[in-house]
């Protein structure tokens, strides 16, 4: 197959000194002159490692801006070593093109060194590869805990309070007025549709919150595929049940401006995904220095329902009533 | 996009669970229960990290069987590990996939399966998303060396001995002959034009040689876009030249046989990668313990040319005139 691509274009060396040499700033990388990275954690500790990959078409629009796909792509795997509690150490990026374009390129690997620079994850190495399909950004990322202090998606306990960081269902939301390209905000504000599309755009990974989750978290989930989902898989791999209410799941301004005009939209909150928010099993005598810890760390936090042993995650509404969903996270088939 | 998806079809979870967990046998894999999965390297040591994609139409047959498109996807990994004298440790896989059908994932694991056994490289986690586009996997292997002792691709010198594993060539008479369709072996018998097709299909990386190299090779590359091309990248990292004879490239008899018939297909032996041996640069008092080292490891080594101070690759003929290539090597765009 290789044979039959074309002699012309950009060559994978070129690509890689021009665009991505500027982002491989650690030792490690041996500024992307060889074939593989080094990376060595500190004695103590252990990496966190895990990857995540976005495609044009399924978890991106191909017509997005190239900053906003750079970003995401790597935010999706911050957001990860955030609720696992730990601190980012660098990552691997694998970009699937169908034609290298200069422009494209520059926008993409800006947006993605500025990241990796606010974030403290530098690049350590990849690959670029040519593709027939839709763009693909594949990324590993690792990140740094303490022998044994990685925050695991099991383990959480009867009593336990079920905790949510930032406002859940705005990225689901942005999706569907982005969907609609406009034509109809749905009585939002260009404003306010505007910022519920950027949440969709570019998610907020909550890396701040990684320190206080090791200490006070017994249990934590990235919350990606969407909340009630998310909260039902940290339920299941810990052999328990949670009870939600639906009142106390924290709402920008914008979706509660859209609920109120739509109430059938409370699905998409609760179970669109693409939060990237932190849902996480809080012990009661825990909960006050983690409140204290997220507000020193600026990130917001809400108690949005309680573990149960009883398994099955039950949510109610503002009258008690239990909600049924048809499906409650997105399938990625 | 993700709300656009169909409902039906396997879960991720279920999926993974029934083709996946069986391969995550590590304790840092957490059973692939968790979104991130744990990895230490002994005390003294560090990681070598590589990752390399490969996509249906570019890199592979779409219609190439399951076990092949597996077996080759962790391979051109492992080739990069032994290139650089580490250890395998294990492995994170993204899994793009057009539709989930599971006669074909049951093979893909399987054979996967056999080699991450084979070759000590346990998955430890990784990502199975959609695509609409052609399938692709994209793999991140870890290994590990003593820290300091990763065999780069820089620090060959004028005098070393440039040596390579195996034979050259083969996988890319194999393509060629893959892409006929079997219409015209170029009088290749069927089972020698089966071994070509099957070095395309399946490499073997020369892992039992990594810790040789470490204590023998200056600097080493993995022969994976062309044997000149590849040459010519850890020497001009080296800032060094090296001159090379054709007489001297290892063969196998049918890649001989082909090139009696038709001495044009030259550059396809020398520039059409897809080998996965090892080129590596030897310093001449290390020449007899490398070999005798090969040797024990079972893995044959040829040399090839020397080292010499002025910078470009020089390949010559049986009668030492030098051979000009349009290109030297695959390239990715």
């Amino acid at each position: 197959m290789r044979k039959a691509e074309s002699r012309a274009g950009m060559d994978e060396e070129g690509l890689i000194a021009r665009f991505f040499r500027p982002l491989a700033g650690a030792p490690g990388a041996l500024s992307l002159l060889d074939d593989a990275a080094l990376a060595r954690h500190p004695a103590g500790h252990e990496f966190v490692v895990t990857t995540d990959a976005i495609v044009a078409g399924v978890h991106f629009f191909a017509s997005d801006q190239p900053d906003a796909i750079a970003r995401k792509a790597l935010r999706v795997n911050l957001s990860d070593l955030a609720a696992k509690g730990a601190a980012p150490a660098g990552f691997l990026l694998t970009l699937g093109l169908p034609k290298p374009r200069e422009a494209w390129l520059k926008r993409f690997a800006g947006a993605l060194r500025l990241d990796a620079k606010a974030f403290a994850c530098p690049l350590l190495g990849g690959d670029t590869i040519k593709t027939t399909g839709p763009l693909f950004v594949s990324i590993t990322a690792f990140g740094t805990v303490p022998i044994g202090a990685m925050v695991q998606r099991h383990g959480a306990k009867p009593g336990d309070r079920i905790m949510v960081t930032g406002t859940i269902g705005d990225a689901a939301l942005g999706l569907l007025l982005k969907q609609g390209r406009g034509r109809d905000r749905l009585g939002l504000t260009a404003k306010a549709a505007k910022s519920l599309v950027q949440r969709y755009l570019i998610p907020t990974p909550r890396n701040p919150l990684s320190v206080v989750l090791r200490r006070h978290a017994r249990a934590a989930i990235d919350v990606s595929d969407g909340l009630v989902g998310d909260v039902c898989k940290l339920c299941h791999a810990s052999g328990v049940g949670a009870e939600l209410a639906v009142a106390r799941v924290p709402l920008s301004a914008a979706a509660k401006t859209l609920l109120d005009a739509k109430p059938n939209l409370l699905a998409t909150v609760l179970t669109g995904g693409d939060d990237f928010e932190i849902a996480c099993a809080i012990p009661p005598d825990q909960l006050r220095r983690f409140r204290a810890a997220a507000q020193r760390a600026n990130v917001p936090v809400a108690e949005i329902g309680h573990v149960v042993a009883k398994r099955g995650v039950r949510v109610t509404d503002q009258e008690g009533k239990v909600i049924r969903f048809t499906k409650t996270s997105f399938s990625h088939f």
